[in-house]
């Protein structure tokens, strides 16, 4: 869930793509982002976007159409990079590290991934994104389970996703749907419970 | 987050409270219910709740004043019941028992439980009336940690409330966030393995 450093791009026009319509794009995304922390779903509009990127609202309208055209390439554009999680050398210091990332753009002011989660609640075109930039995520994940597979420190036919599931959940749950204040003591916890449960066998399919 | 079996008083109106006014309450409710349940809450007006109560629109507007108002006095019925967690006899049972439950409850067609979720992104007093809810249902809960220490399962000084939601969050992230389609194994798998992490001590408080 960490957002990519996308900047607009400064360079000159060039007549591949990534010239002006990779650059409009940045431009526009760039603006939905700061929308959205700042203002919020409700408050979201093409023309507050296209006024604040400095694009045509012609070429915005044209191109992502309403609302929900713009966080579905919002989210598109977040999982477009080469993110992979942190390689520690433990099952548990990867998912400590993990859990710390996501801790923290949770808890960032403003949070662009707790305004983009709030609004899959209201975007069918928002949902859908996110599940699938979520599910890609995990898949990435996956890799934490095999390196602790591989180093002997867990059963083989552990099931990655539910044990990724248990270690991340616990900070989403209090965060987005408890909304307990942060605590920031529960990233280090929660990999720590979910990696214990994992050693004892607790997401090894039954074979 | 179990709903209670809130039905319309069918006695005569009474003087005391829960006369004319309790029944209106009722009626109310249960069309609240209905609607979001059916229709969501972008449909939810108080006149659609009005005619389907058979309750006086003038009624309606004087005692909830808005849709914020009809959805706080839901979750402080949902929450005024006398809900305790199943007792088993041990705490995977207990946590496998309450996650069946709340699996139930998220996995209904329609679900209440997940429409007022959904609405906590919408209306700020359906949040703070969810948050109060879930903070008294997870304190009800407590008994569980309180019994398998008492049994000597678990350590004392086990943090009950991170290890209720340990247990519990994996159902809502995949069903409310990352919308998953329901993986019946989930509630028995996720209750064993927070199960497991608590007697490997992974919630045991640093005394």
């Amino acid at each position: 869930m960490t957002q990519p450093a996308e900047q607009a791009d400064s360079r000159p026009p060039r007549r591949r793509p990534g010239g002006r319509t990779g650059r409009n794009r940045a431009l526009v995304l760039d603006a939905v982002r700061a929308e959205l922390a700042e203002r919020g779903y409700d408050a979201l509009t093409l023309d507050a976007v296209a006024a604040r990127a400095g694009v045509h609202r012609a070429t915005v309208y044209r191109r992502w159409r309403d609302v929900g055209g713009l966080l579905a390439d919002l989210l598109a554009a977040t999982g477009d990079d080469d993110w992979q999680p942190e390689d520690t050398g433990s099952l548990e210091g990867d998912l400590t590290a993990l859990n710390r990332e996501n801790f923290a753009a949770l808890t960032a002011r403003p949070s662009i991934a707790a305004a983009l989660l709030a609004a899959s609640f209201r975007s069918e075109e928002a949902a859908r994104g996110l599940h699938r930039l979520w599910a890609d995520r995990y898949t990435r994940c996956e890799v934490i389970v095999e390196r602790a597979v591989r180093r002997g420190e867990l059963p083989p036919g552990t099931d990655a996703r539910r044990l990724l599931v248990a270690a991340t959940a616990p900070l989403y749950h209090e965060l987005m749907l408890l909304r307990t204040p942060p605590d920031p003591g529960l990233p280090d916890q929660a990999a720590r419970a979910a990696a214990l449960a994992a050693r004892a066998g607790a997401f090894t399919r039954p074979s």
